[in-house]
């Protein structure tokens, strides 16, 4: 790609998800969902301005990166511990359900083959935690009780997301699962999120001293997301996907880190140094996330989808109740918690993004599903982003208000 | 490019970038050197550990285009207008003389041909504006008034460069040269040295009032790096450098714009904003900035060099005489200076860099020049982009100090 075309492209990608982004929030819808329709509509679903080509998808890349840093930033591990349980319960029956529900639908209703049924199972398990957060933070909720069993139950879901597809990648190659490779991914995965966050704390620890000396300007950034893109780096070379070593970066710098860790001799001077993390990256995360939900809108190519075809409108409808039902289900399992707090914790998981649209290209390009197939899928997964944001907003309007900690956090920076 | 190594390559990038600057600064070379000399050692040239890939040479440019932006928002357009007539002497006389004397050289000593004399003596004529403008940085001498000359005559002899590449290119193709086209990529670049600037101001006020109502965090960095690649990407399409649209934008948000502009009422305002947009966008700039230099590093592959040829120290040495000497003298028509303020103009402007490697890699692709002139010209850039740095902190050491507005803007981010 030429410079000065890479140059316009980012260019009208930051404008239009700014527009779009506050056009949506000026009609009381999150600005995510504007972002995402300012991909639709720039990219080759309407406009085709902009090609989805692998430059913008690199700085994407870096924006949910970023995006899961800024979550694990704010974070609160003791919250996130305690609510292990319960996020666990919910990512687990999140996935189990939508599975195997889409599977019998693919298989037994619709007639596809064993693999093909398995992969349109799979497509609907994981959750787009990226669009999940970025409403949370949008609606200044990231920090709630809720918000930190939907965070837990988010990174579970992508992670058995990732088992998933090594095992479907191992059944479609010789016909049957290993159970090792399988144990492996799980093992190494579990591993790096025992020593990421010490480790990275270590590191920032590392920086934090050498901010104290460096006399050239530009530390703190620089090395933050060096920092942060090495654990990304690190997570993909453990079988993780990469955000989650964003996330890993993020709770180690996070200020309640510090009293679960053997560094609390040195708390006030790292409060002091978190602060100034989270002041000079927050310009950095907000230039590169809207890039991934732009990016998004820009893969998602509706032409594709023969829009008469009353075979892609069946398929997508009993895909899309499936989906929807088995997330909802997963919240009423949280038994202690009240019912508005179970549906938005259900609903908080509907959004399908990333980890399915893998999914549905590798099953494109192998051949395991055909065109129409794929249509429905991008359907499902543009529907279910869609709409859960609109009724996570509504939700919210009816549930009693909690005190959350740092939920002004976020709006400090833009009143003056 | 997988997203993997994409991210491990820039994380690789800013750690080496950073150690390497911090290990100069201690031994009281200008950290830019120690940014080229990582690039140099990451690189094809020692390690290998990273290629020069177009991916990290797209973000190497959004670097030196920030780097000008930064520039332009310090740059006293006050004083850098006062300074126009001593910096068109020093630009047009740093340009003729190296170019007239290389090309002589080539011609009548080497025996080259015409159109290979004529691109080793254009080679020698664009100063890196980038690394001249970091040193005085690094220096915080970036407000002074040698420092206006400097910018002033850097960003006319970028202009030159073009035009001269513009002229190089009709005559390698139909061997006369047009001067009807080379015309009208001057008045296009004129033209838009007049405009950008007031229009880019227009936008910022258009920012500025958004910001005033947006509810959504991250518009002041989003809606600025978009101004600044809009305005690269306008620079490439009337025909100059992409880097001299960032320094259009930085010159349209600085301080000093204000005087000078028809919207005087709304200074104090207009201020407070400029200051969070200087805030907000250091992060940024800090960020890209390294990128680019280390990626300098990257495309000087020393490995390419025969070191025993005699053929290439002749070369090399004369071409680095008459390229140093050539932009010495320029320095000293500045007859009003004094001495030391004419050799640190004359000094600032030796180092060769971008445009430089653009042209010899012209030629080499194009088979006007061969191998080992291409390797001299890469020993010439690469002496002259380490010598000059050197040779300026030196300077400024017996320079009478003056009292400077924002020498010390830089430092006071990073004490604390």
């Amino acid at each position: 790609m030429e410079v000065h075309t890479f140059l316009i492209y980012l260019a009208i990608i930051l404008l239009a998800a700014r527009i779009f982004g506050e056009v949506a929030d000026y009609f009381k819808i999150p600005p995510v969902i504007g972002e995402l329709v300012a991909g639709i509509i720039i990219g080759p679903s309407v406009f085709g301005l902009i090609a989805d080509s692998e430059q913008i998808n690199l700085l994407a890349q870096i924006g949910i990166i970023m995006l899961l840093f800024e979550v694990g930033l704010e974070t609160d591990i003791g919250r996130l511990r305690a609510s292990g349980a319960n996020a666990t319960i919910v990512a687990v029956a999140g996935v189990i359900l939508p599975l195997i529900s889409g599977f019998a639908l693919s298989y037994y209703v619709f007639d596809f083959s064993l693999l093909a049924s398995l992969l349109i199972g799979s497509t609907l398990t994981a959750t787009s935690i990226g669009i999940t957060l970025r409403v949370l933070r949008d609606l200044k909720k990231q920090s709630s009780r809720e918000a930190q069993i939907i965070i837990g139950a988010a990174v579970l879901d992508d992670i058995i997301g990732i088992v998933l597809l090594a095992m479907l990648y191992d059944f479609s190659v010789s016909g049957e699962v290993k159970l090792w490779d399988t144990a492996k991914v799980l093992l190494s995965i579990v591993l790096f999120f025992i020593i990421s966050p010490l480790a990275a704390k270590t590191v920032s620890l590392v920086i934090q001293k050498w901010d104290e000396k460096s006399k050239i300007a530009g530390l703190v950034p620089t090395m933050t997301v060096a920092l942060i893109l090495f654990f990304a780096w690190l997570a993909y070379q453990m079988g993780a996907p990469e955000l989650l070593g964003g996330f890993a970066a993020g709770i180690a710098l996070s200020r309640q880190f510090f009293s679960f860790s053997a560094f609390e001799e040195q708390e006030e001077q790292s409060k002091e140094f978190n602060h100034r993390v989270e002041e000079q990256m927050k310009p950095i995360i907000h230039l590169f996330t809207p890039i991934f939900f732009v990016a998004i809108g820009l893969s998602l190519n509706l032409r594709v989808i023969n829009w008469e075809s009353s075979f892609i409108w069946m398929l997508t409808g009993s895909l899309l109740a499936v989906g929807i039902l088995g997330k909802l289900l997963s919240g009423f399992l949280l038994r202690k918690e009240s019912l508005i707090k179970q549906l938005i914790v259900g609903t908080a998981m509907i959004p399908r993004g990333e980890v399915g649209l893998i999914f549905a290209n590798i099953g494109l390009t192998t051949g395991i599903i055909q065109n129409e197939v794929y249509a429905s899928i991008i359907l499902v997964i543009t529907i279910t982003t869609l709409v859960a944001p609109f009724a996570l907003r509504y939700m919210y309007a009816y549930a009693p208000s909690e005190p959350a900690e740092h939920a002004d956090g976020e709006a400090e920076q833009n009143h003056h």
